[in-house]
């Protein structure tokens, strides 16, 4: 009797640490160069950390909302399959992104196309389930 | 038998695609204008669809949040209708913008009101619920 | 035979009405300083507003994510009681940043806190959901 969606929940809240990780990365890089809030501009270094926790919140929110969709409209178990990959590749984007932003490639692609692969599976499952199945 | 929901969920899909368009354009700019990350400072073009994209993220949120509590708390159907007007209002915002700034005015009002009525309305559902109806 | 999870919502309103306040006050001060769209920059005091706004929505997302996890899998009612202190700390960091942004940290540290033992509480719910009780 698993409640299956506990899974999606589950990447839910390995996506949420992946996106703490990122708070805690431009927190140390704003102190180690004395940022002053409210700047946001500094070494290169911190305009990294920077870019890396916006771009994750900017592919947070399609995120879950892609992820939750599916999870209802599709598939609980492959909503959870998917936001595992999302969520390694956006470890590895944030990795790839600090040592060298040519290097943010691979992890970005592999996260976003995830997400559209969500977006499209749920958009699919709830047209079926509005002018198909009833 | 159809599922009321999955009508806010259209709804939801459609903002999201409206999202995409906006990173889609802020990726083609970031490419025309050869603007480097970490960099966020471009050119007027570049500078627009970064504003656009970080705007249109700004008032997803809580359109998103707002939308699911009228939804479930107030009716899923009219919910459903407003976010409609919602997408709508954005995509000229969209555009709008991107052409002028000055021009953002009438689809950002347009989406902003919508949302505000789907907080204004959830909220009323939510306090009959708590205070009214048990 | 009161919904319970009205209680979360009501807290996922009121997080949002926080959120308009910091939008109005961006706004408001994007008018008295004539900053003019796409700019983000402009006097220390536009700044500042513009970094509540960006800060609140930073926080708001991994905050709504948390408190609805923690709602359905640990509490309804600790969730929105939870809720509640998250949206007491970002009504002070909002007051504290715009009067000096060295002000910002008591709430910021009260919300943070309180978003963190939402998410851990809703691991642990999840992971007992997941392998224990089943």
């Amino acid at each position: 009797m698993a409640d299956l969606y506990a899974w999606p929940a589950l990447a839910t809240i390995a996506a949420l640490l992946v996106y703490l990780a990122t708070f805690i990365l431009v927190g140390r890089m704003r102190h180690r160069h004395k940022v002053m809030a409210p700047s946001t501009d500094g070494p290169e270094e911190f305009k990294r950390a920077f870019r890396i926790q916006a771009n994750t919140l900017e592919q947070l929110v399609p995120f879950l909302a892609s992820l939750w969709l599916f999870a209802i409209y599709v598939s609980a178990l492959w909503a959870a399959a998917l936001g595992a990959i999302w969520v390694a590749g956006r470890i590895f984007y944030m990795v790839g992104y600090f040592r060298d932003p040519a290097k943010r490639g691979p992890g970005f692609v592999v996260a976003a196309a995830t997400c559209i692969t969500l977006l499209a599976g749920a958009l699919i499952g709830v047209v079926c389930r509005l002018f198909v199945l009833h």
